[in-house]
């Protein structure tokens, strides 16, 4: 147990309350509609997170890294989808893994992919397992659902003898693209309406397809009706929720479990601004796509402080309204920030420090870099 | 030994023989112009380029974190600056790096930073070595070179008993937002007369100030005249250069020594565009501000084609011009990415390939974090 004062500067803070209760909400809203819930680890990379996150089940993810998928195995989850189309060297990594748990999924939409599979043989006669990656309109990987291809693609999985067709994936990640919760649950709406068209005519054509997956932290916050004829949502930033997802309105201010905490190390009364020990190595990769009137990041409890500008290991902050107060933040006054993408911030630590009813109480190290 | 095609995507590549170049040619400007260089880690944070950029005298450094700090110094490294003003438990925590080597300096611009180092004893009555950070322009930290209030920060600082005042420390990161050589060496000029201004002040009221010492990649790859009487430059990017620097004027195309590998994994002809296994992770926490119009980077030796955006883990390439070729980049094709910001891109890697002639040679594993 420990003081947050005590935290060396930068470092991430994660509140674990709000990470079960973001983890507790998602699995309730999901057993409300029916669907099953595979949460995706690429926010956290944690053990403990994927843990809470499945109800301590430790079975049904999504993960978006080689590390990631080996780290889950090795910790004791299975049922993993690998979400990214592969070359052929990770289809060659990806041996071992099926081999290693009952089920573990490759995300292909692609013939090229399906014949990869086809020519990589696996132990004991064991077929691939494939979720068919469908685009519903976000546009960046994934088959066409309207497209006659996909459609053929679909009943080549279906007829190779290597391949199982476990089910449909969508990532509507255009939802991070709305700007209120009424555009969210139209874009949810559109998407789920055009994965069960395909998987329909998939189904009346005698191919089955067991697993209809949607998922982006946006549109599963906020479900819709239609979403309910999903079989099953994988979102993952919710885990964390930040400042992104509070502006498309999926949760609270409240709600964000991780903050950085920094300290204030210079004052320039001349210039209006002061100086903290945190720049975008330990903030934000992406905090130049913030929409905050706050800058940067949102600092906890200080409406009127604005982050101005970061540099590698430094980060300016002026008043919004009026002159900034500097004996209200002398050198050494400790920050903790809000940021604006939970994903790309998290990315950035080692450590994440573990915040319980206001104590430092344990450390979680996140699975890092991409091939292990 | 290994083939750059064995390595799993994405990596980091730098290679060697530019590394070895880029550092060698600024050691000879420096010294063509009597100027001793001081070389920046906070680009590559590796020993051996720290050998390499300081000619293997292993002396004279500027680092950015008190990882690096401790990390240089047990390294063999000496004579280093931490180059952020500190709150008072980083002073807490230089105690031990000062008491440690002959030369470790702090960089302080404020009263309450003098107050802190005078309140804080070393052992055996050890002075603290301190540079006064002086902001000519940039207006990030620094006390305002015209200001009589710094005027009197270093008197302070000259006529206090614990601390010695080893000279003043200007970043001129304002470089970076030039857009031609003749506005780089400009600011420059204005930089170092700024600077000299201070210093010649102080030395006529006999506070001796034996280290002037300026410094960032653009200005120093394009020295100026008055440059020269400056005593020591501190630029840190040109290790390895970047997309920035070649567009503001600091490089070739040929300099950037650090290039991220990804492969194709996927194709979506019905929208002109392929995906890559390598997103904003490992290419780029800064791409959104990249004027190039190759978009986040530019894959080398294929003009036409754009890095459009990336997610987490994948990047969305199309053909600037006419269809894009999907023949000539079959799934599994190797991509070699310069990035728009080495010093961003290189925090993102926990080790570097080290290409020489045309082979993985080595490995080099940086410093990670902040405080070690």
């Amino acid at each position: 147990m420990a003081e947050l004062s005590c935290l060396p500067t930068p470092s991430l803070v994660v509140d674990l309350n709000k990470v079960t209760q973001n983890c507790e909400r998602m699995l309730q809203k999901c057993q409300e509609l029916g669907v099953k819930l595979r949460p995706h680890t690429k926010t956290h990379k944690t053990l403990q997170a994927g843990e809470i996150s499945t109800g301590n089940r430790k079975h049904g993810l999504v993960v978006s890294t080689i590390a990631e998928a080996k780290y889950f195995i090795n910790g004791g989850f299975t049922d993993i989808i690998f979400a990214q189309p592969p070359s052929l060297n990770k289809v060659e990594v990806c041996t071992a893994l099926v081999e290693s748990i009952s089920k573990f999924h490759m995300l292909i939409d692609n013939v090229q992919h399906l014949q990869m599979l086809e020519d990589t043989k696996l132990a004991n006669g064991k077929q691939w397992s494939v979720f068919l990656d469908l685009d519903c309109g976000y546009g960046r990987t994934g088959a066409k659902w309207d497209s006659i291809k996909t459609f053929d693609l679909a009943r080549l999985i279906h007829q190779s003898e290597s391949v199982d067709l476990a089910g449909l994936y969508v990532h509507e990640g255009n939802s991070y693209n709305q700007t209120s919760t009424g555009d969210v649950t139209k874009l949810s709406d559109m998407t789920a309406t055009r994965l069960l068209e395909f998987s329909d005519k998939l189904e009346k054509e005698g191919i089955d397809c067991p697993v209809k997956s949607m998922g982006s932290t946006p549109s599963c916050s906020l479900p819709t009706e239609i979403m309910s004829r999903i079989t099953e949502f994988h979102p993952g930033n919710y885990v964390f929720y930040d400042l992104q997802q509070y502006y498309i309105g999926s949760c609270t201010l409240d709600d964000i479990a991780c903050t950085v905490i920094a300290r204030v190390i210079g004052h320039y009364p001349d210039r209006g601004h002061m100086v903290m020990d945190c720049g975008w190595t330990a903030l934000d990769n992406q905090s130049q796509m913030s929409k905050c009137v706050t800058g940067h990041g949102c600092i906890v409890g200080e409406p009127n402080l604005r982050i101005d500008s970061m540099t590698q290991e430094l980060g300016k902050i002026s008043a919004i309204n009026g002159k900034l107060d500097y004996e209200k933040y002398p050198i050494g006054t400790i920050l903790r920030i809000y940021p604006w993408h939970a994903c790309a911030t998290a990315s950035l630590h080692e450590v994440y420090h573990i915040l319980l009813d206001g104590a430092i109480v344990d450390q979680w190290r996140p699975v890092k870099w991409w091939s292990a």
